[in-house]
Parts: structure tokens; sequence; C-alpha cells
């Protein structure tokens, strides 16, 4: 690896093999095409095959990139060995995972049964897990070296949040595994990251869940400092640059990419920007009248 | 310094029914000895009857308390709810759940199955869940207020740690947990907490896995800055503290209680601890030096 | 419940020399007032001598103890080792720290000049520093151990906020000092630790500062997932059991105290509160609609 | 601004214009380097206005880019405002305020004066202030929009350290402004970020801090999981992704690139790495035949 080398070109994932779990639609579908374009070749897994390979002819055709589409339930071990090993079958190693693969149920916590949290954490958590040691098994018994780890967890895996507490537990539990392995497995050549991501809505996903008049009420760009939600591209940009060797001395890091948006709900006196300025005005000369007596 | 002194007033915890899960040994039965001085009933529960039964008859003999003992393997919401039952039969109430049984691998990763990982996710982040679930939906259903969870976690729930990474991730999920249900079951009067104890060594567990030689190189009080490791009833006192109504305002928080262990780590110039004061003398002798040219 | 009561067994800090910075009134001045009644010393200081002087009467009333009122600009550093002698020279030894001293301009960030922004990292960062470093080297350099500091910090030391952007900057840099010394002089026998308090009212301020129907806008209490701000009993017991050697194995920690308040605004579907209940009995209808095709 | 292109190309700030204070040599003159390159104009600033011209005309020289040196002590306010008014002159404009000039003395707290503590507060704290509030009341003043903050911090701005507290103080101020002002400025179209490396050592600085046998004993790379210090461009590669517009949704972000340096320290059980193959070999055959029995 030559550290020296500068990032913001065309080739940068040249010769990269990644898998991205969750690959078929969403950000997992941007990331993809992004890694695409930038030389990589891909594969996408996901329990549902028939989009998978939908995305995939997409993907190729748009990219001239190649990108393999894999069958996946990641909650079971066994289904993840044989597709690391179809992933070594079709492109002769792999040198990227990125836990994208997810689940989550908005809903007040005591509504739920143990059975449907369990599940959160299986996808989420056993199957970022599952895929993280099937990989790194791989990586230290063949001495791979120079392997990336990238995880997608979100901003609510250290604040925690009400009514998305299955994902909550099951993203930390991501991030700590993060923070754990890039330490333990450094001496691999393995580095690991995440990314924490605001809001980046995908296609219908937020206005299918809330009826028309709680959409505006729940509007999540209003949350967010910059008074915008992101765009795909901008979390792609994200990624290449933590899968790809420019960002070599990055490890156990989690970037948060979400406009300021925890951070504006966390501070204490950040709801005073519903003050206006002439009130501001009206305080400033309060105080300044009560000085010069 | 007394490290074994009692902290609250002797009637602090007079009238609570409290649940500690692990409760037969370890710092589960000193915490259960505390609140029973303070005149709490407590339940405590583990797989291992006849220990607990042991514990429970040792420790109403030496404090005159209430105390009872309840087979439950956490892992099963069945056998969580089937404790819950018995705990409002025999006490008519729970106030406090504490959630402090664990399980833990020391082992390198790689070496581990993924099925040795899902058993720890299972008892702890699971178990946890198990718990908090069960005596949650039936505060909420009863509407009693005022209870309180208490979760035993780990410094390394956020810095996560190498060797131990499947309690690693589980406690960051419990973590997560008690800070997403301290915002939204706050509105039904309860509250969440939880500790992060450094090392409390309980007899013989950390000497048992390290052969002798070993044991004096990883000895854990050299990574403290206070040069010691923690007295039960320290752990105790702020247990009691944070169950009692007297921590009534304090939600969403993890106290660390670890004579700043984490801390000592992760500074970056913390390692210059090891230079000499003569050292520093000359330091400072070259720098003015410097400076009088 | 009842928040004013008292915790702590009733000599808790006896024989204890105490010394609160800003202690003549507010939060300062019930703390003072709760270790009077556990037996310590307590020397108050802030620029105000004649109110300090009244307080200190007033306390000493109240609970029978020694209170001495010393006038000291925690900017000069001259003026605390004076203060720190006067200290030395009434009670013989000074054993606790208690950075309480503080000053904030609520604003936004553009409106202030340089000098004004420079006068709140004077008062709260350089103040709390001269401090710690005059009885720092007092301690060292006399060989006293089990001395401690606290110091009084606020959630947005961590997460920022707007409006009050030099009392964020500068309670940053007190809560980095807590955690540097807490390594650094521990083998000193010196702890350190910080409160981050919520909101604790005291009488006028918050209301004064904002007229009539802001106040409502922006009242505090409904910011807490707890619905009410906190008591000043409940901060001083906590100050109590972090100034006492019950908490001698907590060292480099700060404690929050706030209800929960900035964990409500942090996680990013904390909102969803605001959705009453009968429209998550429909969202499960649909759902479960859904799930049945 | 047009969230939808595409990092990595060559003219990534093209047409901006960046202020880096510090700029003259170290890490401040290799990002200076790389923002040339990227095409970017340059105004470079410290005290020492003939190294500042040195190294705008090497620069210049080497990239065919646009380097100004102006002199400025960021301590005081009136020479920053002199600073970006010669910026505007000569560029027309600044688009981005690089804080990245520092100081720092490595010494046992208790030796240090007051007066030397106030030094590193000043330089640090009150100077990346006093930039931050002359660029921001110009760009709010005049409606820029697309404006950028990065300041440099360091990991021990979060957890302290020994040794270093003036500098650990005055960076935790610095990072809580940063996040404060991600919120409060985002509506005048500013963003705020931050970096914190780990170990990119300049030429001599480390070196000539310790004689010979220290050095090897506090090789810095030896703390870090990936075995080696950091190459300048690697910082100089996250440095131009946070100015440029690539990660315009990037606000209120701390990106650290250390090779996971604070981690390690961090996590409790770390210190295992210590232990050879063999021994786990061992320890697992132990715990292997308890289970047979």
């Amino acid at each position: 690896m030559d550290f020296t080398k500068k990032m913001l070109r065309d080739d940068a994932l040249q010769g990269k093999v990644i898998v991205v779990t969750g690959g078929g639609s969403g950000l997992g579908k941007a990331m993809t095409k992004y890694f695409l374009e930038l030389g990589a070749k891909v594969a996408i897994t996901s329990r549902d095959l028939d989009k998978l390979k939908a995305t995939a002819s997409e993907l190729e055709k748009e990219t001239g990139g190649e990108c393999l589409p894999l069958a996946c339930d990641v909650r079971h071990y066994d289904q993840v060995e044989a597709m690391l090993a179809e992933v070594l079958n079709k492109f002769g190693k792999a040198d990227v995972l990125l836990n994208n693969a997810a689940g989550n149920f908005i809903s007040p916590t005591e509504r739920l049964s143990a059975n449907a949290f369990d599940t959160i954490i299986d996808i989420v958590l056993k199957g970022s897990k599952n895929c993280t040691l099937a990989f790194g098994k791989h990586w230290i018994d063949t001495k791979q070296e120079n392997s990336t780890i990238l995880n997608i967890v979100t901003t609510y895996a250290w604040t925690g949040s009400a009514y998305v507490v299955p994902s909550a537990t099951a993203k930390a539990g991501v991030l700590a595994m993060t923070r754990s392995l890039a330490v333990e497995w450094a001496k691999y050549g393995i580095r690991s990251n995440a990314i924490a991501p605001g809001p980046f809505p995908t296609k219908g996903a937020w206005d299918r869940l809330l009826p028309g008049d709680l959409k505006d009420k729940f509007d999540l760009a209003k949350k967010v400092p910059l008074k915008r939600v992101g765009d795909h591209q901008e979390l792609a940009n994200l990624a290449a640059y933590l899968v790809s060797d420019f960002s070599a001395y990055v490890n156990g890091e989690v970037v948060t990419i979400d406009g300021g948006e925890w951070l504006k709900g966390a501070g204490q006196f950040n709801l005073l920007e519903a003050i206006p300025e002439e009130m501001w005005d009206m305080l400033e000369a309060m105080i300044k009248a009560k000085k010069d007596k």
C-alpha cells in the first residue's frame, strides 16, 4: 500500500472485490453503483434473489461493471459461509465487507413481543456478526492483508432512541463490534469502520409509514440544521472513501453524516432558534440598559 | 479510608421490592446484601436454584431481610414471565429490575464459533431485553408508577474491547436500551440507568483464568490510576443510590465506577507516567536553557 | 416521592473541609447547605462579599455548621492563592474543591464581541483552572492524600449548544481537565469528577430572561422525559456522594442528572412521542393487514 | 451546490479560497500543498512571516497554485480582522477557515504556572474562537453561503490526557465550538467540522523532545493497532474531503484518523494482545477439558 497516493481519482477502487449485504435496493444499491463506477467488482446479497438479479443487471448496464447477485439470509451462518464461497469462486477474493442489511420496527416498545424484538437483533446484530466472523476467519486463515469492514449504523447507536429500540440495541452492538475488532484484528491487516447516516430517505419508505398530515409534522428535514435530507451520492462518496485505501489510517471510527441532526436535538439551548431576530434585538437592548444604570 | 463503609440512611430502600438477576454470587450477591440491609425485599434469580437458595438463606440470616430465590433462564421469555409472576405472588409488586446476569468468553474472536458468540448475545442482550420487556409491560398495564431499571454494563460498552467481543456487542446493546427507554418509558414513571464497573474481582474468577506468571503481567489494578481494584461495597453504594428515590432525577445515565481505568488507557499521553521525576527536571532545564538563548 | 429527602448518613462529611466557588447563591448555596448538615466545614467564595456574608450567616444559623465567606475573583491566580491561604489559616486544611462559579451569555454567537466571549472563558475555564492548579500544587507539595475536585459542567459540554457557545467551549474545557487530572493526579491521592446538571432553575433566573409568552414556549420542563425540573436537594445528594469517601472508586467521571433531557433531544425518533395511542393502534392494524395478505 | 456530484476528482477545490492558520510548516503545510494541487487558493498564517514566505514560495513552485503568506497572531482579534481583510483584498472572498494553529507543553501539570497554562488556552481556544468569530461575522454580514470551518483537534479532546492538560482543555473547547456552531450557523450556510489526528509526526518534533533511549520506550507507533504512524497525505486527503463540497452533508462531526490508537488504550481487555498464540491454545484446551467432564 502506498500511503502517499492521493484520493479523488477515477480508478479509486480498481481491482477491489466488495460484498454489500442488503445491496438490492435503497442505500445499499446507491453505494454499490458508485463502487462499480470506481472500478470495483461487487457482490450484493439479500433474501430476495429476483430483486437482486434485477438490480445487478440494471447496475451492470449503467456502469459497465461486474455485479454478482447472491441470495443469503445473514441470520444463518451456513448461508453466509456459502455466500462467501460463491464470491471467492467468482471473483477469486473478497476485499471489503459492507454490513448494510438491516430491519426495523417503528413502534412503542411495550407493544412489541419478545419475538419481534429478537428478529431485529438477529438480522442486524447477529447478521453483521455472522458476516464479520466468516469473512474475518477467511482473511486470517489465508493471511490476506488489506481487508476492510464497513458497518452502517445510526446516530441512535450511541444516544439510543425511543420507538426503534430493537434497532437501537442491535446497531449499538454493531458499533461496539466495529471498535473492538478495529483493535483486535488490525494485526491481520483488517480495518473496521462505520458510518452513521442521518435521514437519507429511500423512495416511499417514510411516506408510506405515516398518513398525510403526520408526514409534514414529522418531516425529518426540519430536524436537520442544514434543512434538507441527504443525497444518496453523498453517502456513497463517504462509503467509497472508507472502503478505499485512501482512508488506510482511519480505523475504529464511526463517521456521522447527518447534516448535524443529532446534535441539534441534543444541545440544551438549540431550541432558542425559534426566537426571532427582533426579540434578540430587544433582549440585547434590555441587557445594555441594565448595564448603563 | 474505609471502603467498606455504608452510605445511605438505614431505611433508604424500606418497602421496595427489587429483582436482581444473577443475584446468587459475585457482585449481584453483594448488591443484594446491601439492598436487604437498607430494608428492601429482594428476589434473586439464576439458573442454579441450589446456589440461589444457599445465598438467600445466608443473606437472610446476616441481614434479617427477606430474600426470595427463583430459578430463571433469562434467555427464555416464558421463564421470565413466570419469575415475575412468582415475585408478584410473593411480594405483591416489583419496584426495581436490576439486570445483572451475564456471560463472557475471553478469547480471540476468530477462535469463536458463530454459536458461541450467539450464546453471549442471548444471555446478556436478549436476557436483559426479556426481563425489561416483561417488567415494563407489567408496569405499564397496571399503571404502577415510580419503577426503576438498573443495568450493569461495562466501560467497553462504548469503547469496545478486543478478546471479549461478544460481551462488548451485547453490553453496548443493553446500554442503548437503557438510554432509549429512559426517554420512551419516562411517561409511565419508569426510570432507566446503568452502571459501568471497572475491576471488582470476585473470588478466584480472574486468578483461575490465567496461570501464575501471567497473573502479575495482567494485574488489573495496575491499569487503574488509583492503583487498586474496587471494593464490592463501593459498587453496592452506587447501585443503592441509583435504585433509590434519592436519584429520582437521574435518568438515562450510565455511571462509571472504575477508578479512572478506561480514561488512563484512552488519553494519548498518559503513558508518560513512566517518566521519572528527574527526567522531568532535566527536560524542564533544557527548555529553560533554550529560552534564555 | 419526596424529592427533598436527604440521602447520606448524618456524619457522612464529618471533618471534611470543602471550598465551594460561587457558593453564595443558587445551586452553590444548596450544595453548601447540605455539606454543612453532613458535618463539613465549608468556605464559600465569589466576588460579592456582602452576599457571601449573608449566606454564610444564614446557613450557619440553619445548620449549626461552620461557613467561611471569602471574596475571590477566580480569574486572578493571586486572589485564588490568597483565598486558599485563608482557608488553611482558618480550617487547617482543605479536602475538597468544588468548582461551581460560572458565567453565561445567552445570545446568537455572531452578536458577541471577541471580548465578551473571552470573559466567559476567563471565568469558567481559567477560573476553574486557577483553583485546580492552586489546590493541586498545595496538595502535592504537602503530600496531603485523599483530596477531591468536583466540577460543575453541563450536558452541552460534550454535545455543544447554540446560543451559549462561550459557556459550551469553557465547560468542555473543564470536563477535559477533569478527565485528564483524574488520571495524572491519582498518584497523589487526588480524585477528579464532574456533575452535568440539567434544568435546576434558581429563583427568577430563567423567568427574568424571557418575556411572558416566550416563557411558556421555552418551558425547560417540557424537554425533560420526566416532565419536571430538578429539585436542588437532588443535586445536593449527588454532589455529597461525589465529594464523600463513599465514592472513592469513582474517578474521572461526569455524572449527568437531567431527567434524561439531553437524550430526549438526541435520539432520532424520540419526536414520535407526539403520536397518539389511537394512531399507533391504526399503524399496527395496517401492518397486520399487510402481513395477512 | 449540486449534491449529486461525485468526489475524487482533480478539480475538487477549484475556485475555493482557504485560510490555513499555522500553515507555514508541519501538517498545516501538508494540507495547504494538497489544497493548492486541487485548485484552491490558500492563505497561510502564523507569527513568523519569513517562514511563511519561504513556504508559500516553495509550494507555489511545486504546485503552480497561489499561496498568500500573512503574519497574524491569532490571540489578537484585531490582527485576525486585519488578516481577513487582506485575504478579501487579495482573493475577493474566503470560503474555508481551517483552524490549525496550536501550541502545547508536555509537562506534569503541577509544574506549570498559571500563566503558562493560559498561554495554551489563548493560542488554541481563544485563537480558534477569534478566527471563527471574525470569519463568521463576515460571512453572515455579507450573506455568503456555502462556507466551511474545519478545526484540528485531538483524540484527547474528549478523553482528556495527562501531561498535556492545557492543550486538552483548549482542544475540548474547540470541539464544543465546532458542534455548537454546526447547529447555530447552519442557517447561514456555514458548516463546522473537526479532525482528530493521531500520531502524524513532523520532522524532529517528537525526537527532539525525548533523549535517545526514551524515544524507543515512547514510540508512538507501538500504541497504534495498525503499528505505524500516519502519512501526511492521509490527513490531507481527509481534510480535502471535509473542506470540499463532497462532504456537504457532514456537519458537526469530528473525524478521528489515528489508526485506532485511542481505542486500543481504552478497551479494558485490549492488553491481552500480549498473550501468545500458544497460550490461547492452552487456555482453549483447559476450557474444553472442563466442559467434557
